[in-house]
Formats: C-alpha cells, sequence, structure tokens
C-alpha cells in the first residue's frame, strides 16, 4: 500500500470508526451471537490481494455484531475501558511511525516522552517524590504486579538471578486481591502455596492488618520468607481500599516489598478530593494504575512506578552482544526493554500523550469527577429503594447492589436488564451473597443512560 | 472528541503519517539527538485541553528528529521490523472499536477471528495438524517463550502449579539462542544456573545435538529434571537453523518440552521453497513466529502454536467470581486469557486479517522472497569482493560479514556508513570475530538502496 492509498483508504476507515461509535449507543452492548457463529461466516485466506472495502464490509457483516461493545455508554461490566478518540489518534501515529523501542537507541522519543509523561504525572497525580525517575508503561496490571513480584524476589535474595527461588518464600494478598497477583506468583514459580490470603473486614473488605502480621510473623517464625505484599487500592470486586500505610509498617519490619495495585482507581489520584484513598503511598515499593481503565487510554497501557528502579533493571536485564550499543554503555539513558517482561515494545507513551494534552488536567479529572457524581446518584436512588440496597459503600465510581429478596432476585434482574441490551451489568460475591457491580465508567455514560439502566433493573 | 471532530482530525493524522512515509527515505536512519536532547522540548502537561495541532507540530519539532526511523529502506538493523500501511489501518479498526478480548465473551469476534486467522495459517505455512487448534496471538517471542516455558514445567510436575519449581529443574539452548529464552527461564524462577548452554557447530553455528544428548542425559543421572530444549529456526545473530528433528528426538526420549523459535524466519515457511528449514516441526510441542518482524504487521504480534492448548491453559488458568461467565462454563468457547500473560488483551488479529487480505498470501511470499533475492545479490557482491568475506553462509535475508583486514576495519566501515545516514547496520560477535549483519526485511527496500550501502562500505 503506498501512501496515496493509505491517504484514501486511511480516510475511509477514520469514517468508518466515526461512523461506529456515533451509532454505537443504538447496539446491544453485548454481542448476541452464539459459539462459532463468526468464525462460520469468515472466508479463507486470499491468494490474491483484494482491496480494503471487503474488510471493512465484514467488519459491517460479522465483527461488529460479534463485538461486545466496550465503549458503549450502557457498559458497566468488569471495568470500562476507554477508549477515546484522542487516544485512538495517538496509537495511530505509534504504528504510523512504526517504531520499536526496545532501547533509547532504537528511537531516543520513544523513552524520552515516556519518561517525561510518567514524572509529570507524578505531580499530577501526587504521588510520591521516590517515584521520579522510576515510571515506566507496562500493558497490563497484570504484568507490573509479574516485574514487581520479580524485583521482589531480586532484593530479597541475592542469588534469585542465579539459582532461582528457593521454594520458602511467601506472598500476600487479600482475599479480594484481583487474581493476577496470586498468577504473578505462580508464573515466578512460586506456587499457590506461597501465597497467603488474608482475610478482611466485613463491612469494608480491606485488608486485616493484624492478621497479615501474625502470618508474616508466624511464616517467619517457620524459616519462611515473606517477600511481596499486594495491597489494592480500589478492589475489582467491590472496590475496596486497603490501609496501605498500616500495612506498610508491618512490611518494613520485615524487608518485605509492598506493591500497591490500583489498577481501577488510580487515575483518581489525579483529584485532591480522593487523594486520601492513597495515604502512606510514599511508603510502596511499587505502585500500579491503568491508564486503560478510566483514563481516556486506549487498550492497552498500564502505569507502572517504582521507588528501586536500579533493582528491577538488575532483576530483569541480559545484554546479548547483537543489543550493546554506545549509548547503552555510556550509562546516560534508560533502556526500558529491562523494565519489562517483552524485549521489544510499541511507543505506547504517544497515546496517553494525546491524552493528556486533549483533555488536560481538568478534562482528565472532570471526567473522573462526572462518573464519581453519577454513582453518587445512582447510591441515592438505591437507598431510596425498598427493593434494592447496597452492599458494601459505594466506592468512587462503583455501586455494588443486591435485591432484598435474595439471590435469585438479583441474578433474574441483571440477566434480564443484560438480555434486553442497553446495557451490561456483571456481578461478584459479597460475603457469599450474589450483587451486582454498576462500573460507571464509560466515556460517553450520561444520567439518563445510568437512569434507564436502574428503571431497568426495577422493572424486573 | 467528538466523532466529528475525530472525522476532520483523524484525517489530519492519516495524512501526517501518509507525508512521513514519502519522506521517510529522505531522513537519516538513526535519530542523532543526544541523551536528554527530546526531554528538554517538552512542556508540563497543560492544565486545559488544547486541540491536536500541537501535538502535530511537537511530532514534527522533536519526534520525528528523535526518532530511529524502522520503516526506512535504509533500516538494515536488528532485525527489521514491518509495520506495512494496511496493517497500520488494521491496527487503527483495533483501538477504534475499543474492545477487551480477554473472554469469549467480551467480544466473540476479537477471539474468532483470531482462531480462524491462526488455523488457516497453519494450511499457509505447511505447519503440522497439531497445531490446528491450538494457536494464539502473543505480543513478543519473549511472551510466547515465557509461556511455553510455564506450559512445560506443569506438564512436566503435576505440582507445580500448587507447589511451584523444585530447583532440580533444567533448561536447554545453545550459545546462539535468543537471551530472551533465558531471561524467561529467570523469570520462571528456575535462574541461570538452570540454563545449560549448549555448543554449536564452528560453521553452521546450529546446536551439537550429540552435546545436548550427553549434558540431559548427565542432568538426569544427576537427579535434574530437563524440562525444555528451546531450538531455533534463524537464529538472531547470524540466522543458524538448528536441527529440529535430532533435537526432539532427545526430547522424546527424556519428556522435554521441545519450543522451536523462528520468531524471524518463521514467516518463510509461507514459501514453499523454504519449507526445508522447518523440517521435524511436527515434534515440537510449541512453536513461535513474529507477524512483526518479518511479516508486514506492525508490532506487536507474534504468532504462537502449541500442540498442547489444554497443558498451556491448565497452566495458566484462574477463575474468579468477576470473571464467571455462561459462556466460559458451557466449555464451549475459548478464552484467551488462559494462553498469555496479561489478563486483558487487545484485538491485535485486525491487523494481521488486514495484511493477509490485503497483500494476498502472493503478496506476503513476493515480499519474503523479493529480500531473499537481494540478500542473494549482496552475497553475491561481497564474495566476488577482494576486501570482504561472508562470515557464514547467508541465512535467508540475513547475510553476515566482515572485512578481511580484522576487526577495526569492519567497525569503522559499520560506525561510517551509520553516521552517514542512509543506511542503519547493527552487529554481532561470531567465534570471537565483530561482524556486520546485513538484515534485509524492510517493505521499502530495492535493489538500489543495497548497491548504495554496500557501495558506502567499501568505500570506507
Amino acid at each position: 500500500m503506498q501512501p496515496d492509498e493509505f491517504r484514501r483508504i486511511g480516510h475511509e476507515v477514520i469514517d468508518w470508526i466515526a461512523d461506529y461509535r456515533e451509532r454505537l449507543g443504538d447496539l446491544p452492548v453485548r454481542s448476541r451471537v452464539e459459539p462459532g457463529w463468526v468464525r462460520s461466516q469468515l472466508s479463507a485466506l486470499p491468494e490474491r490481494g483484494e482491496g480494503f472495502d471487503g474488510l471493512l464490509a465484514d467488519l459491517d457483516r460479522v465483527v461488529v455484531p460479534g463485538t461486545t461493545h466496550w465503549q458503549h455508554p450502557g457498559f458497566y461490566a468488569y471495568f470500562p475501558s476507554n477508549a477515546s478518540l484522542p487516544s485512538v489518534l495517538g496509537d495511530l501515529l505509534s504504528s504510523g511511525l512504526g517504531v520499536q523501542g526496545m532501547l533509547w537507541s532504537t528511537s531516543p522519543a520513544c523513552t524520552e516522552v515516556e519518561q517525561h509523561l510518567m514524572d509529570e504525572l507524578v505531580g499530577a497525580m501526587g504521588l510520591p517524590e521516590s517515584f521520579v525517575g522510576g515510571g515506566v508503561i507496562q500493558d497490563t496490571a497484570s504484568s507490573a504486579a509479574l516485574v514487581a513480584m520479580l524485583a521482589a524476589l531480586h532484593r530479597k535474595s541475592g542469588k534469585w538471578r542465579r539459582s532461582g527461588v528457593d521454594g520458602d518464600e511467601t506472598v500476600y494478598v487479600s482475599s479480594q486481591t484481583h487474581s493476577s497477583i496470586e498468577r504473578a506468583a505462580r508464573m515466578a514459580g512460586l506456587g499457590e502455596e506461597a501465597v497467603r490470603s488474608i482475610g478482611v473486614s466485613p463491612e469494608a473488605l480491606s485488608m486485616d492488618v493484624a492478621e497479615l502480621a501474625r502470618q508474616v510473623q508466624s511464616d517467619v517464625d517457620n524459616g519462611r520468607r515473606p517477600v511481596l505484599v499486594c495491597a489494592t487500592i480500589g478492589t475489582t470486586g467491590t472496590g475496596a481500599v486497603d490501609p496501605v500505610r498500616e500495612i506498610a509498617e508491618v512490611c518494613a519490619r520485615h524487608g518485605i516489598w509492598l506493591h500497591v495495585d490500583a489498577a481501577w482507581a488510580g487515575p483518581a489520584a489525579l483529584c485532591p478530593e480522593q487523594r486520601h484513598l492513597f495515604d502512606g503511598l510514599e511508603l510502596a515499593d511499587s505502585f500500579c494504575a491503568n491508564a486503560h481503565k478510566w483514563m481516556l487510554t486506549a487498550f492497552d497501557l498500564s502505569l507502572f512506578w517504582t521507588a528501586h528502579p536500579d533493582v528491577l533493571v538488575d532483576a530483569l536485564t541480559i545484554l546479548p552482544e547483537y543489543l550493546r550499543n554506545s549509548a547503552t554503555e555510556s550509562g546516560a539513558v534508560v533502556d526500558y526493554r529491562d523494565w519489562q517482561i517483552p524485549l521489544g515494545r510499541r511507543f505506547r507513551a504517544l497515546k496517553l500523550w494525546s491524552v493528556l494534552r486533549w483533555y488536560g488536567l481538568e478534562g482528565v479529572r472532570a471526567h473522573l469527577r462526572g462518573h464519581v457524581e453519577l454513582a453518587g446518584l445512582l447510591e441515592s436512588w438505591v437507598a431510596a429503594d425498598e427493593n434494592w440496597e447496597l452492599v458494601v459503600p459505594r466506592s468512587l465510581s462503583l455501586v455494588t447492589i443486591a435485591h432484598r429478596a435474595g439471590d435469585d432476585a438479583t441474578r433474574e434482574a441483571m440477566d434480564t436488564v443484560n438480555a434486553e441490551g442497553s446495557a451490561f451489568l456483571t456481578h461478584t460475591v459479597v460475603n457469599g451473597r450474589f450483587a451486582i457491580r454498576v462500573a460507571i465508567g464509560a466515556e460517553a455514560t450520561r444520567e439518563h443512560h445510568v437512569r434507564v439502566m436502574w428503571d431497568a433493573l426495577r422493572a424486573v
């Protein structure tokens, strides 16, 4: 494809996306296709090249019906994943440039724009000074958790790189921590038995620090080596916030790496009125917040900071001959390949840069505050309803609710609304009770959308 | 940004990329900026949002001078990473749809288009039937190697998930294997001491199978448990090809997982005349080929197949309440989150689909054959030159050469050409000798580009 063809077809693709985003709200949020239907509609790979029209036609005919529309204003499932249109353009520029930024020298701008943004965000989010110079973009919070764990293992034992894990390492989560931490422990070779699941307070569902302290002490007494605690600011299930400062004190006593997972809630740190949720963060060793969840940036872009980039790099670095270069050897540059699981890397910073410049910090804060406000409205409606109740207190823009008549009524309401098509809700289980998670966070969601969804739930 | 603004600005962004690709050949391939220059040019994050013009202006003013142009026709460094314009559009569609395909149910098309393409490629590339149904898109070959290793560990020991690695596992590479395998072993908790580096034949630099067999037997005799061998088809240094079939026999005797890394050379399997390189692949447990290197697909997109998807899924799966859904529980669908390191995933298949439809299989083969032919030309020029020589036989489109006068002359020629700007070459060390790797693989590279580069090298 020559640049001139790209110009013409590129405009058509842009228009296709604009059209899709315009009509999005009229589509059912969830795809209604049966397993196998999409495949049944696809042709064999063509021997000879074809134009782009066939692909666009297949998008309309097969892909759109086979898609669950994450950008739909009625998407309240999981946590919404914003792909704002400025971020789409930033990502397009990244693909268009086609650079691969594994080393500083393989594209200095790819590294330095990222360093700049990560350091600027430390200030804008009120993060601790210890994170300056320690920021890097990961693909997801799962990968961020894994690199934190590898750095923690390396710091704990001078021989981890040489001889691996010992089998006496332990890792601490709460019963509400995201499953990616346990999965990271498995990938790191620790096994599930190394993961201690600490209980939570029955109301707030936040980690029981006394139990954590007891478990750590007991493990130490039994010759185990506590390596990492994961505290969460905004759990996936209900948005619970662990007491980071108190957890950090336990970690400090035992030389344990404290990773703070704020994959969803992290961007809220841009709003000064939410900073109290991040109390104690200056005591953390690493921190993660997904720009691709609530910060208007197309998947995938997870913000990760560590106070110990030297440890992280030392844990992950390897330098074969074919990657040697004078810039790296000068020690004057950062090579981000040593900060992540893969070797190669996209110029992801461009999509984040596009978002932060288009909306401004003010615009991103307005986006966050708008959702918190809508969630507050929903909370008040639920509180005033005789059949429904909040299962846990609202957390930012996440409202977790259940029907007073029991699990069957809650599940039936959710299934009915999901089948109807104007909204998509997912569930969790809180203290044994089935509950609907209303995660408000799509860019296009407005009060009338939330109202329609709430009325539909009540009508069941 | 509203769809109408997106339409207008999106056209400008498309045009910016078209302009960039048009003038690319006139820019110096490598960025010439000093460390810190890019950052010194960047502004603080704006409090108020701004238009898109400032970003585009900064691309011209700061990012382009700070970029090493991977799509430049004079890019012969590392392995080129194609970001063909159809793949740029496919990736744009993925961002525009903004879906997150962690589960089948979170976007059936995201999963099923990928399954379709991966199965179709089994046929188109002449891969073994055992890979049908076992294909998945990873971000990079590093991640592919890591998931292969985790699956191998799980298969070897029924208690790996529960209690982790034992400390007696061993992994086998050759001295030429990509560093990502050793790095994967480190990440998996095995440590560097678990990695046996097997010697290679002095000419072809391919793994010495007799030495592999001896080392495995010796490890078994000493109570170690061999878990994985990585064979390479097309090593990074020189494009060496390990004898997969013979290696597989050793693996079969000891129940070892055979991973075949063809990150660079893999796409050549599309050409029947190159299939001999892949002899024995039906005996492999997993295989990886990067579409983002030599298959016209914008980074990142690594093709990964395993003959044992059940083992892989069982190694990596975890199912918290908030991810439960009826489609998963029916067992009728594939949830690709269980096949990879992260949880979330982009609709990467769209960019691969765009490439395969635009070029057709014929077009992709022509792309590959064109580079092999150019490399053959260069090989003949080098062979006819009295001052230069091939250090190892040409491998596909990779030509590894050195000046007969010694390392200083070779290095000086490379550094001079790199400084001049019309070409970018990187090096390796072969049997202690400094050598230039000429990796022909940019989409725009034609005979006159290779001629200019060769004349420049000779002129030094």
